[in-house]
């Protein structure tokens, strides 16, 4: 989507983020259909290694397409995390500039931001936010500064590959990675940038994925990655706010404003301390509750 | 209440923290009735906002007449946030030199800390100790060098403010604090000072309140905050320790001071290395355990 | 047992430790029975303070027949902690150059470790290895540069301990050690060393060392400590790894050693990125699986 407010690539709402393989136009080309707010075309996990780098040239095809058609929908490809051989061509030939973002995995430390800001940089596409991926033992471990890393406007946490980093393995309970997971949502809170959570796998059990959403949202997430449409209206019915929410972020934002004009930066409002990031969630949250 | 010990400012227990709306003498004089271990005079959340100002002389007199009267229960006054527009002449205005101690809500750093035990000195009222309120994502972040700070004897965790600056929602499983509640109970242990433990505000409901105040004993609290007197017997029947484990401590205790007049600081003592922080610890429950 | 890799002093796996107290080496004897792969002389919490002193040639006679009769088994004794009246003298009287290594509790700091080096250092023993206990508020809040230190070659986590330091009780749920037990286990994962699970004292209970056990091999843990010999089998159970398992970690460290012979130090590997933590995991996944 065009992003339509002065901060310039901050991604507007994130509730449903719905990956598709970017190998297969076909299944992208059906993306937009169970209208999720952000779409990924994936040329990591979801394509096949063989695959992937044959696949660039029909990735930024397809995004450049639909990003162009349906600017309704905050638009992503996926590339492969920095230190792999596929990185830097990901890069330059899969990204096309009609993007929003550029989603990538498994980040491990701040530096490997930065080299993303850089490749982007040198891509001609500095325009692209990315959308960072928390998912392995350092990932969480350094999750602050990556999430407050020049260019980083959202993340997620990737309960799957965190626990294949740990050796550990998933359950349905996520017991197993509810410290990395609170972890990864705090420090997206500190960096004042949105969390996005985990993926569920088993796709076809719709109540697992409302009662997943509800505890996500107890815990500050502002959406869910999705791997099949059917979960991307679970996704909006649990993180979408009540109105009375959304009152309250408007009063929230216009107390701000207005201390903001008399030289105060932080205030109390209804008994809670305001700064900086508790406004960016607020904006978040009136933009998550704007049926537009 | 008086101190009676060397360590100046450090409170002596605080099974039960009572809370009540400072602007409401008639409330607070009531505050002595269920014998709570601490009380508060409120002049932060309980308090409307626009009464917060008016409210600080009759908080004053309150506190003065009350801890003059009952010098068997510890008093504070809650003022408002370091940030906020209020901080400054709450401690100026409200608080009375025979109170014990401040509770600060929603500290972020030490710095904060360190701009209270400023103000409390320019006041005259140095001899104040300082409760920490812990119940920010950055207060938990930093939770330990908060603690840690000069001036601060005890520590609390508030549930409600911490899932509010997450955006995120309140659950009565407790599994969107878990993760902060037990960061900030470690911190309390590093840091030397006992920690007391979230609010429940369903408060008629006795058998949560009992369920949460024995998961807060397991994990380390020492006590919990309460909004309602019939909440304070409640707090005193989890967090009295056993005969047995008091007549431990006091061994512990004595074996430290043994082996502190032979030159040595740290002992194993029955199975437990004994360092500062443990002795507080035993001390602590030694006066939890005291009927006195 | 001999390490019989180039590795120096890492255990091949440790999926059962079980304890006996080394001041009776009637018990000691039986050790090895229940062919756990590690097996503990302690000389610590199982042993009473006022028998410690006396049991050390007792425990260095039992340790040097033991680990001779058995190379089968990676045999350790543990010590007293650093700060102890016993520590020195353990480590000068106690140990057999024959054991494979040293297990050492309550370490709070990678500066403990150090004088554990340089104590089996100045002893002659450089060559066995510390395996770490991590049991402390001190413990957790340092474990990653615990487990970094050099020496240390795996490390486990102490409930029982870990909660008398934080003044608070055990439960057979574990909530309460939820929080350092997660960030144990992921410390060990930076520092690439395996990790071992607490005690389960209930040793009657084997439905319940079952579930922890699977618990904690989902968390990540490698195995499980053991105080009673029917919970060896048990733990063995819980983590072996499957036929799957193993083929799979078999492939990964092919494809890293390939990658290495071409220059290349991190690689993408049917969707993990490998880096040299997550080889070594492997390698002691396939140990894990060896039947010798």
């Amino acid at each position: 989507m065009s992003q339509g407010d002065d901060t310039g690539t901050r991604p507007a709402r994130l509730r449903s983020l719905l990956f598709a393989p970017g190998n297969r136009p076909e299944v992208c080309a059906k993306l937009p259909r169970s209208t999720p707010d952000g779409a990924v075309l994936d040329l990591e996990d979801a394509v096949p290694p063989k695959l992937r780098a044959e696949a660039r040239p029909t990735v930024r095809e397809s995004a450049a397409k639909l990003a162009r058609e349906h600017p309704e929908i905050t638009w992503y490809v996926r590339v492969n995390s920095v230190p792999s051989e596929w990185f830097a061509r990901d890069i330059t030939e899969a990204l096309d500039p009609a993007l929003d973002g550029v989603v990538v995995p498994k980040l491990d430390n701040a530096e490997q931001v930065a080299a993303v800001v850089d490749a982007l940089s040198a891509a001609g596409l500095g325009h692209l936010h990315v959308l960072a991926g928390i998912e392995t033992a350092h990932g969480v471990e350094n999750a602050r500064e990556i999430l407050e890393a020049p260019g980083v406007a959202a993340g997620y946490f990737g309960a799957e590959d965190f626990i294949a980093d740990m050796g550990g393995r998933r359950t349905a309970g996520n017991a197993e990675v509810h410290f990395a997971r609170s972890a990864a949502v705090m420090a997206g809170r500190l960096a004042g940038v949105p969390m996005i959570d985990q993926v569920v796998t088993d796709f076809r059990n719709d109540d697992a994925f409302a009662a997943e959403a509800a505890e996500a949202r107890n815990m500050g997430y502002r959406g869910k990655l999705c791997i099949h449409p059917s979960q991307v209206q679970l996704a909006h019915d649990a993180f979408t706010p009540t109105s009375d929410e959304v009152a309250r972020a408007r009063r929230l934002v216009a107390a701000h404003a207005a201390a903001a004009a008399e030289g105060r930066a932080d205030i109390d409002f209804e008994g809670q301390m305001v700064d900086g990031p508790i406004v960016a969630q607020a904006q978040h949250l009136i933009e998550l509750g704007d049926p537009t």
